[in-house]
């Protein structure tokens, strides 16, 4: 497997203790080519500071969030939007991650609704300004927090109304790995893969929203959800996305040195 | 939805600090009509206590947990689970609630194929007594510790396989309002809904396996999913099974009180 480190790239919520300079820094002392920015921890000239490095950007996170209570909310969705496929564009990241929800009141369909009319208003504007879209399924215990989409299947419907080359899915082990319609759906996805994230599920789970795992720490079958990921022709750059507050316990050397291992022994 | 509180069971687990003797007495001073007890509390004599306090056991939870590592502990799990069957007939509960999973080892296909087995194996034995078997599929953060049935789809491609009047689908709020495919499953499930579980979906969730809220606290829309389980043609008990340590905070006459507004408001 270690003819794959080339492929892959430090999701920067990994080390969210840490600005992007830092970041930037360790990952071209670990030897890696790729990095995903978070729009949290963006400076104006990021993109020229990844370039310098020596790294791409393989994606932006996130955009998306588009269902709101109200119409004037959701325009300012729609307007910051735009704003993060402009930062995508700066950064030479031809992917903007969408996260797609939460439902302001609990109504689904409502939010379900939202979220197709908030890409339907975005994608001229990115495939204008040269921005892939990705639309990522989080798992179901995100639904409250996070977003409406949860399957890979609800991903694709989307997608599928949308231009191949402009509008795909982001597959992330962590939230996908449990659906029994994995194979089929990824399968269906052929041609529409725009990411691929790992991570692995620990047992027990003991937080919802940063109890993630280093790869091979888990019980994610990631060898197989991989040949999957293959088969359906996605050879891009594969994200490292570990949410989890314990890794600032590590110096970044060493986290960078643990990802390294866990990604080419286990992903 | 007043005239809905006959219907209205209560699970056992959402008082587990109790004894099965402290809960059918609460119960019964409730003016509840239906317990639902969990096999870790029952006594030789629970079915009598049950019947003597005037109510009636919905179900029994739970068997299941049919995949493990080896044939010999297979084999174990299918006596247990036919001892189940012999507690439930006992306790003139009808329906016997399963619990299918969690893999071993990580392996969901295979221990997806052993559920099938086990209920296979376990199917003949509680037909002739009298007991039916209801497959619950579990919310997908449970997959590492609990199921790896977690979809509706998932649990009706088992129930289907078998007699309709022999196996059958649990439906838990909790566990499957998050399912874009909730509607067309529920269409499906006309026939083979043999329970309906009750509580609601705290954002936060700050607990994977027992954070649950009382019904109308949470973001759930029950009156929609109560309307899909109806019109499935279900009319049975109706369990309120929140599974919550704060419980035991509330004196068990005041816990009871709140289930019984909430279920007559929110569910």
């Amino acid at each position: 497997m270690s003819a794959d480190l080339d492929r892959l790239s430090f999701n920067q919520i990994t080390a969210d203790h840490l600005d992007l300079g830092q970041v930037i820094e360790a990952c071209a002392e670990a030897g890696f080519g790729w990095i995903a920015p978070w729009r949290h921890k963006l400076v104006p000239d990021a993109g020229e500071r990844i370039r310098a490095a020596g790294l791409r950007a393989s994606s932006l996170c996130r955009g998306g969030f588009f269902p709101a209570p109200s119409a004037a909310e959701r325009r300012e969705r729609d307007a910051d939007n735009r704003a993060a496929v402009d930062e995508a564009a700066a950064l030479a990241a031809d992917l903007l991650v969408l996260v797609c929800g939460p439902a302001p009141d609990g109504d689904l369909p409502a939010a379900r609704r939202q979220v197709l009319e908030g890409i339907e208003a975005l994608a001229p504007y990115a495939a204008e300004h040269g921005v892939r879209l990705g639309i990522e399924a989080l798992h179901p215990m995100m639904i409250g927090e996070r977003s409406v989409v949860v399957t890979l299947a609800q991903a694709l419907d989307l997608a599928e109304r949308f231009d191949a080359g402009e509008v795909g899915v982001v597959v992330d082990a962590y939230h996908v790995w449990w659906d029994p319609e994995l194979e089929r759906q990824l399968e269906r996805a052929a041609g529409r893969v725009f990411a691929y994230h790992v991570s692995d599920w620990l047992v027990p789970t003991t937080d919802v929203l940063a109890g993630r795992g280093m790869m091979g720490d888990g019980v994610i079958d990631l060898p197989r959800l991989r040949a999957l990921v293959d088969a359906a022709g996605y050879d891009g750059p594969i994200e490292v996305e570990v949410i989890n507050p314990s890794n600032a316990e590590l110096p970044i050397a060493e986290l960078m040195a643990r990802i390294r291992r866990s990604f080419a022994e286990s992903s």
